[in-house]
């Protein structure tokens, strides 16, 4: 991996021998990107809307407790904080350094960076390989730089990271908002959408261990991230969205070893022709034969989903249900017919209808005659009893506890004036014996309401669906997850 | 369809000569549905979350100007409200009566209906033939005094319709909100998810021409809808889920002949075999093969999705904006990532990438050498220029007047601070000299922030979409429907 050439005039002693000893004592860690002591943000800073300043404010609001520094030639500071004219000058340890500027000056502030004994660097800056064979040169030169010294870059062309437990976060773009939960779900994308600055993760209470945006992935790549997440305690799910890989061996082979711990979701883009030749402009990718890719995945136990949406609507389940034991869905519901749209989607996710013990249909029985059975309909009950709760909450006991069911759909109505708290204390309340999963699909004429509820609903660690279908999906999802580890024996 | 049996002694001589000529005269005529000059409501009145005081309620905020008459034998008034002890009292004629009672009541409150020359009556209540074999029978006495008299009824066990134009609903759910927005798309399902109570039709500004919930369908059916939807001025396209079809060879013809004027987007549950035990005991609905109805339907040139959402979602579309000329899709996106991702869709939904002339790769050259192609993506530009928002507008004015682009996706990034209008304002100025549909994808960290423009841009007429696949969908649909004209000579 290290190679001794020309650019090792570039790299200072100290520099040289860090790097040489984290990479060859940590091999792909990813520590320095998600838990640096430092970070020093460098280049473009002025702009309130964009580049350096943005990030620093951004690190401020999610907590970040180590070191910032500032560095860009043209000023010495900016809004009283003390701008260095370049790294080196930086009197302290740097573990981390975001590059936002022209792509033409990275290669030099990169050697800068290993110089100053940097670990990692997010590239933000753009104009690499995706734009231009100009921009593809520079790309080499400093994925050289890298192999040379050890140095691990992120990108270019990335937003970079987010860890909310360390309050790392390299985003350059405002969000307008001011913190993201600790949660299971580790998102890695090959595009910027998976950023902090394109999702509402504050206000819908998605529960993230890490966010991780590869681009052009010139160094650290989807494997890189799986041995880092391997063992990440946080970590619970792995969403990985790919344009293409770029060791497929060394890939499968670290995928195989991590879905036995941990489940891996993927992504891919590049089911038709077109899609692949606008690949090859995104992040200069070549996304291959997608039948030969699907298949990989398969036999390594990954769960391929279908879009951007499944990836996020589905990860989130993982992260805060436990896995159901088989294959059987109960299904409890205020709308008969929305009901029976999801059996389809269920179906052809993997999952049955349970078949309700007779105990189960006689307690349904006593709730509401018109309750009996897999789907449980609680709407032609509701008109004739003064209490509308009660009935659903009984009839989500009676699925809980029934051995014939192993994970549950449960359907809400944000009818005008339900409080959230009324449901969320509902399912703490019944929650049963036996461990099963449950999906939440909520609709209602108001989007306020369901808001609320689907805040609620998620900070309580269940799983919300403004799609019927996608609630289903996860559920099948996680039962595709059991069938693979017990085919692993993990 | 008029037969006199024992039935006919509780037919009045008015009422049954009405019902005669009307039934003549108007074949499937759902006027008194939708445009009734009086409605009374029957049954069930006091409660403030269901029945018939809210359903008075409902008909005040959307502007009902008929009169409305409350009918129950078991108080004189309700609210101040003078409350008629039997329909018959009341003094005036009356077109459409709303019964919400047990089923047991049922026949003899439509016999009175008869009676006093009711045209129509919405039966919400429930317990009929999808209940059990004694509400099977209650279901086929009144489907007998509908045959002999001809009074039309729709359900059993539905929530009715609404007309945002005359100001009729009879939904007897509290929406929480005051207005629909009157717009070109009339929906029709059998499940009361379609109903205002279960959507926000108002804070999403989708635009209705008319709802229909067929529910059990012992008379109104489909196929009765689409006959009455052929000349309605108002609705231009007809988004129909249907649990079963009742009379296949009439459906299918009316059907040929009404796609010729607008298209028919149909949902059909019950692709598997778990699916259709589970519409039996829903509606009663025999699910059938269901490939012979999707070829059916295909042959007749319905549109088929695949969800709820889907119909829901796609059907706006064609409400709002002008046909594709032909399949070549133009991509105007911040996100570059999220560009490929709808690529696949778009083919898969019979779109293919428009090729740019020359012209417009020169002109967006101008803008910023990162946006030529198709896709053009504005992101890597962004942080570069002062004001983000004209190379959005400059781009969107090439695909606009680009003539080897048809269809347009664009993508809005909600980023903190934005206004709605801004976006909306673009739009409108931008429009291109040959009309062109365009779907839009808004994304961001904020939710308040993308439902405002969501709210915006659907006011304006622009359909928008949380789902970039979905946004997709409906160019791909619109397209279909291009082609189905084409084809009928339409």
């Amino acid at each position: 991996m290290i190679q001794k050439n020309k650019e090792e005039k570039f790299v200072s002693n100290r520099g040289f021998t860090e790097n040489l000893s984290r990479s060859t004592a940590f091999g792909s860690d990813l520590a320095p990107f998600f838990e640096p002591k430092s970070i020093a943000i460098i280049g473009a800073i002025k702009s309130l809307w964009f580049g350096g300043l943005v990030t620093l404010n951004n690190l401020k609001n999610l907590g970040y407790k180590g070191q910032v520094y500032l560095v860009n030639p043209s000023y010495p500071e900016v809004e009283g904080i003390k701008v260095y004219p370049n790294i080196k000058e930086v009197p302290d340890e740097v573990d981390l350094a975001v590059i936002i500027t022209s792509a033409r000056a990275v290669p030099g502030i990169v050697r800068d960076c290993v110089e100053k004994g940097v670990k990692g660097a997010v590239i933000v800056a753009d104009g690499f390989a995706e734009r231009d064979e100009e921009g593809a040169k520079l790309q080499q030169e400093i994925v050289n730089i890298s192999k040379q010294t050890g140095i691990r870059l992120l990108g270019p062309n990335t937003i970079g990271v987010v860890n909310p437990y360390s309050g790392v976060i390299t985003t350059p773009y405002p969000l307008g908002y001011k913190s993201i939960r600790k949660g299971h779900v580790a998102l890695a994308a090959q595009t910027g959408i998976i950023g902090a600055q394109a999702f509402p993760f504050e206000e819908l209470q998605y529960g993230v261990s890490k966010i991780c945006d590869f681009s052009n992935k010139c160094d650290v790549n989807e494997t890189d991230l799986l041995e880092y997440l391997e063992d990440d305690p946080d970590t619970k799910v792995i969403a990985l969205h790919i344009e293409d890989i770029r060791d497929g061996a060394r890939f499968l082979k670290v995928a195989k070893r991590v879905v036995k711990k941990k489940p891996i979701l993927i992504y891919k883009p590049g089911r038709t022709s077109e899609s692949k030749k606008a690949l090859a402009s995104h992040t200069g990718s070549i996304a291959g034969n997608q039948r030969i890719y699907e298949s990989a995945f398969r036999q390594t136990g990954l769960i391929q989903v279908n879009s951007f949406s499944e990836l996020l609507q589905i990860a989130k389940a993982f992260g805060y249900q436990p896995l159901p034991k088989g294959n059987r869905l109960g299904i409890v519901t205020i709308t008969g017919g929305a009901g029976i749209m999801a059996i389809d989607t269920a179906v052809e996710w993997g999952l049955v209808l349970g078949k309700l013990s007779d105990e189960s249909n006689e307690k349904l029985f006593r709730i509401h005659a018109t309750m009996v059975g897999n789907p449980s309909d609680i709407g032609p009950a509701m008109p004739t009893l003064q209490d509308p709760i009660t009935p659903y909450k009984k009839a989500i006991e009676v699925f809980y506890q029934d051995p014939n069911v192993d994970c549950l759909l449960i359907t809400f109505y944000a009818f005008p004036g339900v409080t959230p708290e009324l449901y969320v204390n509902m399912l703490k309340e019944v929650r049963g014996p036996v461990e099963k999963p449950a999906a939440i699909w909520i609709y209602g004429p108001s989007n306020e309401s369901i808001n609320k509820i689907y805040k609620a609903l998620e900070a309580a660690d269940y799983p919300a669906y403004l799609d019927i279908e996608m609630a289903v999906k996860a559920l099948g999802a996680m039962y595709q997850y059991t069938q693979i580890k017990s085919k692993l024996g993990a």
